[in-house]
């Protein structure tokens, strides 16, 4: 993401995603699924483009969605393909991801952000629009997806699910952001005690049950993953979200170790992207742009036992291979 | 303290105390422990002013030596009275501490900083030398000290006394504020890399013994218990010693907890100050001034179980009486 006014305004306020045509199966806003066609731009560093890059990876969509890895650290141009030969993408052969916006519509007037679709064909941007991409890679891209890919958004749950998503958006996935860049003490304090509440409301039902709607993983743990797993990292200290850690809460911290163990979660997390992103752009927050050593990261790994709760991670289907090749490895 | 060079400069050097007189039971500095006669400031946010207050609530000087106590927010001239009646502190007299400075040396070079030790009678400032005032209160108060009070600077362990010190001064106590006061990211990993080194050096050595040096609380304890007692709650995060918290390292948190419950320690402990001090105060590196929520300090009052490794806490002496009144109660 960051197509946001971060300082500045009184209130931290998300901006809406600007480009919303959607890639479908029938091709109704003229981008039809088709593999190869479309590339994926993210930001390993961004949880909500996070989201899609766990999707991408659970529904075995690499082959027919390429992938394209921002640098974590935007200049006045936002996102760019630093970490690229020449500073571009080799696909797109851009060098900044605000030409695929430009050649969408030029002056557009949102910010630039990821997750970012990009017909490869044009090299306009198709959408941006974080909340429905992962639901039409798991929804429209059902041709494309491997054998054995799980039902992330299973038609019986949906309620549930969007529920779920909803409360966790609006007091997690968002509140971390309103809490981090608050101007006024009361404002951070709303943000960060509603954070916890919908945290520790979360808790006993994690307790009871492996994953957040019926026994298999659905979207709403995709969504909560991306926010828990750079909990520690980055919303603890430096958006100041800090009553406890992640790993003082065990079944939480169980929760989203579970995941990270799982093919397609952690595969996608890069700690040092996520790091240096936030610890070095925000400097309105971090006037030093002093990267912190901690915290240690090793528990990640331990075992969590979450499988004593029962569950079917990938319910009929099957776990994801190993990440394919070099260039799709954090 | 506070008499530092925080920001602007390359590496963050702390100022040397500048009044170094001694309060002595000959009086050889013209300045002899007298009960009533000396004030001691403080603020209850400050690492090295918070050792004498520990000190001083061991050795039972509370009625001997009277206390003032700043308000935690600093202004442009420094330490101030703002919490007592008409911002005056009600002994002295005085608005700022710096006036007591200024009567013992007008234009004096150094900075305004606690603890300090004011003669009454004369208002003028006599000792601010932080390092020494602690070690003064247990071998030259001793006419003074209550009945019972232990022996914090014990002559036959004064050698592994003093190297200890010297370690956690460097790394730890001093250590954290390296970090936290880095302006660049190889002076900041070092300092903190020096933190951690240090403390778990210090693990093993805890966990095999209850207190640092012998089998007794003694000025080493304190000095490294005024900075423990903050770690969680400031230097983790305001200065990004977060490699882990110290409720992760069980045995540090026993530790600390083991003395916060022990008379003497814990009551000096006024968490709001010191949050409220360390992030509104250093603008530098916390620009919004918003104090966090966190971290939850229900914990410090759970069971330690530090008695199982046997250790006398006063030695031949008693636990202090509960703190007398509340002027003295954080």
């Amino acid at each position: 993401m960051s197509g946001n006014r971060a300082y500045g305004s009184k209130t931290f306020k998300r901006s809406k995603a600007h480009f919303t045509d959607r890639v479908t199966a029938d091709g109704r806003d003229g981008w039809p699924v088709e593999a190869g066609r479309y590339r994926l731009v993210v930001s390993r560093a961004c949880p909500w483009a996070s989201r899609s890059l766990v999707a991408r990876r659970l529904l075995g969509l690499e082959d027919a969605l390429s992938l394209a890895v921002a640098d974590p650290i935007q200049d006045d141009r936002s996102w760019r393909f630093t970490l690229d030969p020449d500073d571009r993408d080799p696909v797109l052969g851009i060098r900044f991801l605000s030409e695929a916006y430009d050649r969408r519509e030029p002056g557009h007037p949102g910010g630039v952000s990821v997750p970012a679709i990009v017909d490869v064909p044009s090299g306009k941007l198709v959408t941006n629009d974080y909340q429905q991409i992962t639901l039409d890679l798991a929804t429209e891209w059902t041709a494309l997806h491997r054998d054995g890919a799980p039902d992330l958004y299973p038609r019986a749950l949906r309620d549930e699910i969007d529920s779920v998503m909803a409360d966790v958006y609006e007091d997690v996935n968002n509140g971390v952001y309103r809490a981090g860049f608050a101007t006024e003490q009361k404002e951070y304090e709303e943000a960060c005690a509603g954070v916890f509440r919908r945290l520790e409301l979360l808790t006993p039902r994690l307790a009871r049950q492996r994953y957040l709607v019926g026994d298999t993983i659905t979207e709403a743990d995709i969504r909560l993953f991306t926010t828990l797993v750079r909990f520690d990292a980055v919303y603890h200290g430096h958006f100041k979200c800090n009553r406890w850690k992640l790993t003082e809460n065990q079944v939480l911290w169980g929760y989203v170790r579970d995941l990270y163990q799982t093919p397609g979660f952690g595969d996608t997390v890069d700690f040092d992207h996520i790091k240096r992103h936030y610890y070095q752009v925000h400097s309105g927050i971090n006037p030093t742009g002093i990267v912190p050593l901690g915290p240690d990261t090793e528990g990640w790994l331990t075992a969590h036992h979450r499988e004593e709760l029962g569950g079917r991670p990938f319910g009929d289907g099957t776990p994801p291979d190993p990440v394919p090749d070099d260039t799709d490895r954090p």
